[in-house]
């Protein structure tokens, strides 16, 4: 029974804490908050986790808030700990460092940060026995999953992702824009990406607009085989952590796709663990680029796909600890994860 | 064991049916489906109900959607009905009455659809034994909860509503507006609550914003006695289904409240069936009116209150049943309600 | 000819100095920037006024912007400042107290920098000759046209307003929230009106949704006169600076609303000065409150309006400037102002 | 000089009607409305244009709305037709041919409903003396200002369009979404640029959020040359139609621009008729592929540009006009249109 200190109970923090006590090989000995807010109030009420506090406990005592400790007091009596702070990694590393402890980081850290980053099904192995492992950001973790799937079975000539981002998570009040769309050109995306799948011709624009649900990604691979629709579908299908949707079934846009996690998984907070891509929306078409007066003939495959940015990692970060401590193979592993995640591993929809 | 059909897997019907299974006098029998649709597929995965369609059955069929019978197979089978149709309840009751069936009707319904308007705490007793029980949509049982409270502990002498309205439920992605409020003065709101409570002098109005998650309400009571806000912040801690929450946790807007919610009954689908009242924002107030040179002394509490518009209904309609066929008290069946979804009794946040 | 510097050339001074500049009275003799921004750059592809900045000259002249001195030298040839600094005035009062200029503060800005608070139609002769006067702020000015016109008509009882206001200006891209409400009870609104008109009952409420364009005013105002409908409308039909408008016509939102302007004013950038009400959602019902037992009856007018953040106060500067050189009387100096902005003064639409 | 009817005095018809009305070889001769609406009553008031109705006279008189004539007056006036209907063109047709007239259409209608698919930089002189002329989409024409100054200095291997499309324009009120992103896959827009700019290789994707104002496209271009940022640079500042501009001086995100064409522009309704590409956001790049086991080595342009979709037609409109009537050159024409206009021909931002 690997003990877990999960430092952070936020958005990830608690989905991850959840995901964990559904695991007969690993518990969450203990969360912590820095602050009392409403996620300490709501963890109280829940009584899902032991509080622990990263400084002071006298604000959360004044608020009638029970608390089992200090960080310090958590970490040691732990064996690994998830870091799921706000872009505090590099100063919690010299506290965990102390505790001897097992660390996994999550996507906001740079990927120096750990020894490897980390998509199960693209790298699992690498990780095995680390001590530092870094599960990579949402997008990062959705369009590796793709990307790797077309990587191993074709020769991938290029990829280009184009990202809509949810501006803010549905949590927050404060940040906006309401009315706008930001734009960046070649984001850290791709050479994101490429930590975690090395040697591809990859790169990423991403914008903002006003929308807590979901990422939609518009993504350009180009193939050197002669490949019809029928075998990418077929590919993606038989993809772990990939689902097909249809139009036809109402997927209209992000928001029935978050919908339909909702009534899937209700028992998990309605959260959407897969990448969902749309199979009526995959165009697989022959393509030609004249280049010093020759053509080339490849394969252009565009599809578009929506990412749940508070869940896809979650799965990850569940077989990230399965490797560290070499409990089993990656087969193994993503199987145990998916199926206590009620994530489906039969033919998609 | 009392067997209900769900007319209408939406919004409503899927959390009404959720809430039953967890309930050991009353079982889903099934549910129902128009055509196939992304919420039909989701039943099919998650197992949860029988899936009974109105119309043809042929078009789930070529999706593969697996269907149990018709409506008239499922009606046959079942004590009540209830109908979470899109306003077609008129409609529905011809066939409803045909097999002689109790029927429950939500708030899209006129009131005359029934015999009673329903808010457990408000009128539980008026519907015993009754066979056509409307309950009230969720602004409606937002504002009689609140108003109810008190109206049985003081001399209400005015309420003003002023409701600001998710525009769309987070599923819909096709209706706006944008980037705009639409205003409406003298809505059906004030009416409406007099369906629930009689008598009392009350008046609404209302507009929408481009937001989908929770309606927030800001609500003017006027009182003849004089009381303090100690009392109120007493009174609105221990009624059934409000739940007082504080600013300083972090509760800036409707978007934390929500993610609350998804915290503390996250194997509910983080819904959240209570009444959410600020209190540091609850204004209790000496007032006085100048009225033809003589001046009026009162009590004024003005407050905002938050609600989930897809979920405060459900346990509402779990007592409906049990009061349509008489099997409890009110106490206990709002009690036995609560337990099973877990609404808290004990003292306020 | 009076001479006036506009400090701070953002939102509302762009629109207060293009204002003045179609006066024959008064004339911009320049506008200041702290920073090098697009509205510096704008201001030199326009022409339209001579820049002066707040600081160090040298980062505008490394843009290539031309720059004609510091705010000191700008003060030094004027005779009045109108302060359109992001609530800076308090500091800046020092230094425009320095150069003895007659100034204006925006609603920004506590009542108490200033010897009156401002809006022409209530109370423009007591800013005659005064030096320091405040416009208030644009919800405040929008309240004040309204309740004045009651006010000086009948025996207003109360007022209530309740705000749901535009939660950034349309040129904001960095604040939220993107999907939510936040409610305020008791907000500074209804105090702020009694800056400009004192001794009523008056009390306000608000929320921010997301949304850029126009503040929406639902208004109840109780009336000790038994009136009709009719007299209201031809009330506010024949007040200055309010318009009425009917949903018959399209006006479905604040969107339409906002669209309106746009084509009657295209040339002022479709500026909206006035306060817009829609007549058709225009309440006057016979009321009745019961108090200790006895029924009070009066008139109870409920009414939305529609207001023009960016614009509102513009007309009200322009006038105050009259006031406060004693130029010209009310009726004469609105009038004035109201042709030079195409505000029209026949029956309303 | 030329009569101009205008058929659908709405978003894009108003635009044309005043942009015409500066120019000195043509003039307005009225426009038309089918209901009365808020954009009759401004033009009422606004006293621009005469009002011609399409269909029945009697619900514009009776809402006291001026009428000139019928749809047949106004185009026996006329020379040339401008279609603005909404989507109505090929219908039109049928009754613009019976009078013999010249017919302009916009971007809404098929390209098969012209002779020629117009945006002037790219095409003047195919348009010259024709009598069906498509003035093609804003977002399409915003692409072809780009592509064309790209295809006309460089071997263009390829290019890919993805385009954030604002969902609704600012006057709409009742379409969404409001919280999700609808993506869509192989768009219309390239197959629309190649009928402006034919035998490129181009393709593209599309999205749309809850945004009101501009459209942000990052468009990818692949150039056989060796070039550097500063020839880019330098190419699109001195195409006209395009501004460069830099977010160093504040434009965060589409808000920020379109606030700058309200100040440079107020007097024509701050509308943005050039083409805005962020200079900073340029990326000129040396880019490799490998195909077959050799690399292809060429030039890879990323950018980001946003397009006022209310406005960047209305240029391309007037010049449309005077090539179909022969009236002088390309240059000529569209230097005039702008002057006209207030777009800048010196260096840009």
């Amino acid at each position: 029974m690997i003990k877990v200190a999960i430092n952070g109970y936020g958005t990830i923090g608690r989905r991850v804490a959840d995901a964990i006590s559904l695991q007969d090989d690993m518990e969450v000995v203990g969360v912590t908050k820095t602050r009392p807010s409403y996620e300490a109030l709501a963890l109280m009420e829940n009584g899902l986790f032991d509080l622990y506090v990263i400084g002071d406990k006298k604000p959360f005592i004044d608020e009638g808030i029970k608390v089992k400790g200090t960080l310090d007091d958590l970490l040691g009596k732990c064996d690994l700990v998830i870091d799921c702070s706000p872009k505090k990694g590099r100063e919690n590393q010299v506290i965990y460092d102390k505790y001897g402890l097992k660390q996994i980081y999550h996507g906001g850290e740079k990927a120096s940060i750990a020894e490897i980053s980390f998509v199960a099904q693209c790298n699992y192995m690498d990780a095995f026995n680390k001590d530092k492992v870094r599960v990579v950001s949402c997008n990062t973790t959705g369009c590796s999953r793709l990307i790797n799937a077309f990587n191993e079975n074709y020769m991938v000539i290029e990829a280009i992702l184009n990202l809509a981002r949810r501006t803010v998570d549905p949590k927050d009040s404060r940040k906006g824009p309401v009315n706008a769309y930001i734009v960046e050109v070649n984001t850290h995306h791709a050479p994101d990406v490429l930590t975690v799948i090395p040697g591809i011709n990859i790169s990423s624009n991403a914008l903002k607009g006003p929308v807590t649900e979901m990422h939609a990604h518009i993504i350009t691979i180009d193939l050197e085989e002669d490949v019809g629709k029928d075998e990418i579908v077929s590919l993606l299908d038989s993809t772990p952590r990939i689902r097909l949707i249809n139009s036809a079934m109402g997927f209209n846009s992000t928001a029935e796709v978050r919908e339909f996690g909702r009534i899937i998984n209700g028992s998990l907070g309605g959260d959407l663990y897969e990448t969902i891509v749309w199979e009526d929306k995959i165009s697989v078409e022959p393509w030609k680029r004249r280049y010093w007066r020759k053509d080339q003939e490849f394969t252009r495959v565009t599809l578009a796909q929506a990412i749940h940015q508070e869940a896809d990692v979650v799965p990850e970060t569940v077989d990230a600890i399965r490797a560290m401590f070499g409990l089993m193979q990656k087969e193994e592993s993503m199987l145990k994860t998916d199926l206590s995640l009620g994530i489906r591993r039969q033919k998609n929809v």
